[in-house]
């Protein structure tokens, strides 16, 4: 495991569910955290994620697409965890322009600035499942042949392959890890832009029927967004640099199935089977879930939260916070 | 072969090498040819490619991302050949915004023009062998990973699968064209931005030596651009939407061989091999050979024209018309 303790350390994104867990777990390992964050309606960003450490964090309210901030905060920073990016697959398509300026103009500006103003960072980047499409076996691997469903799909192959380009051509030393669902205290509860998994949550507690599209067969996994967090840190180590992973979870259950789990957690609540919108199917990739033996296999990580804890641990988190996430 | 008499059709780059070949081929098809071309200095657009058919053809110097432009432009079009592109893979490595804002934004603004305007348009789109990278075995087919070299190659990836989705998602009916090196009357001479072998036709004729770079042992295919005006037209047919093709030529020939067979037909010359600029080894993808049979196997097609014959024409044409190109 890396030693982060001292170490100056920037995580854009970083009011997000997963960009606010990972500077948690890096205060608590000892480094000096620099969150970066549009805090963008839209997005995933929210201050009360970083309740517990906000006199521990030195917090930037910008955009990475701006080029003076961004040169301010990647100068003399050890480590980056890029986890700012536009992540709603149906904005990507109904805004494709937005999405490409974020996620493809947005994160080769920021591995401009690194190259050239900190040659030797080492970057942890979040990438998605998404890239993969509709599988064509399961669990799927990292060999699997990518072919994006939606346009933020192919914004992300793009993202990734120039973290693999400025590895190979300039050194930049880099990992990207391809995330599934990732569900916990912090995430995004007001609409399923981050994931449909967040409305659910808020219907429930509020105690109204959740939604499945279709007949919810569709089977999914989920990472907990702590195990997720351990998981970034652990691939900022060396034997890691130019790698790409997947990351799973506690294995994979149908919607229908998860949706029962969550009412039980809940003590409580319902289901409506509504018919699949036609824009969500036609960019819908049906069953997934991650094989991340590889990355299993390469470090020490391996998810500790089973799904029910996880459930449980999160409606716990939103009865208490649900309205400052609406 | 598609009827093209009397078809409003829309060729972006058009005063460029390939464009400008396509848009000759459709005048004599009968179609009503309407050309844009931004004429930017470093790319390969040229007045003169379009002498013979001047009064025949409509004419907007212009941007492909002015969106204003290009919507009147497209509307009511049947065709659009799409051949507007940053290509030099250096520049694309110097200034990697303005690749993206070229490969990326500009295609993605014409597909959103395209379904908006023009739903029953047949694209045709321009891509590049560069995708591929270093090929893994030879000849390549579509089947072959893709890993760019740089970050043209990248966009141009993230530009093919902008026209696959638009089919699936849309219905837009697009067929991709992965080029190899084109190379004929037209092509930028003036310096290797467009290919290597155009600044070759110019030392030749004014009788300096031609630089290779390393051994010279690479092997490279190179197609005629007459031939390969014939396939993009060909590919506008039914039967090619939604297809992704390479198309290559008459077969490989080192740079060694071909700088010979530059000189034969030449009646003279020299080389001068001098090691690899560092900047372009890094890029460089090696031996490179296509297989087209998948295209060839679909359509028509059939490149007529060796490669002498071709090397032949093009200098004649170079002597009587190299001012207009320097």
């Amino acid at each position: 495991m890396t030693d982060f303790q001292g170490k100056p350390v920037l995580v854009t994104g970083g009011l997000g569910l997963l960009g606010s867990a990972i500077a948690r777990h890096l205060v608590h390992a000892g480094a000096r955290v620099t969150i970066v964050d549009s805090l963008e309606p839209l997005f995933g960003g929210n201050r009360n994620n970083i309740a517990s450490i906000e006199n521990q964090v030195e917090v930037h309210i910008g955009d990475i697409g701006d080029t003076d901030l961004m040169a301010r905060l990647v100068r003399g920073k050890t480590h980056i965890f890029e986890l700012a990016a536009q992540i709603s697959h149906m904005d990507s398509m109904h805004n494709p322009q937005r999405d490409l300026a974020i996620n493809c103009a947005g994160t080769l500006g920021l591995l401009e600035l690194c190259r050239r103003l900190a040659p030797e960072i080492r970057v942890v980047f979040a990438s998605t499942r998404q890239i993969y499409g509709t599988p064509q076996y399961l669990p799927v691997d990292e060999q699997h042949r990518l072919r994006p469903p939606d346009i933020n799909g192919i914004h992300k192959v793009a993202a990734e392959d120039y973290h693999r380009l400025y590895n190979e051509v300039y050194g930049l030393r880099s990992t990207t890890l391809r995330l599934t669902n990732i569900y916990g205290p912090g995430m995004r509860v007001r609409d399923a832009r981050q994931t449909f998994v967040g409305l659910w949550f808020k219907l429930l507690i509020e105690g109204r029927p959740i939604s499945i599209f279709g007949d919810g067969q569709q089977r999914r996994d989920f990472t907990y967004v702590d195990d997720c967090a351990e998981a970034f840190l652990a691939a900022a180590g060396d034997a890691h640099v130019g790698a790409t992973y997947n990351l799973g979870g506690d294995g994979p259950v149908s919607l229908t199935e998860l949706a029962r789990r969550m009412m039980a957690a809940n003590g409580g609540g319902e289901v409506a089977h509504i018919p699949f919108p036609a824009d969500r199917k036609a960019i819908d990739i049906g069953d997934y879930w991650a094989d991340d033996s590889a990355f299993r296999g390469a470090s020490d990580w391996l998810p500790r939260t089973s799904l029910d804890k996880g459930l449980q641990s999160t409606l716990a988190f939103y009865r208490q916070h649900l309205p400052a996430y609406l």
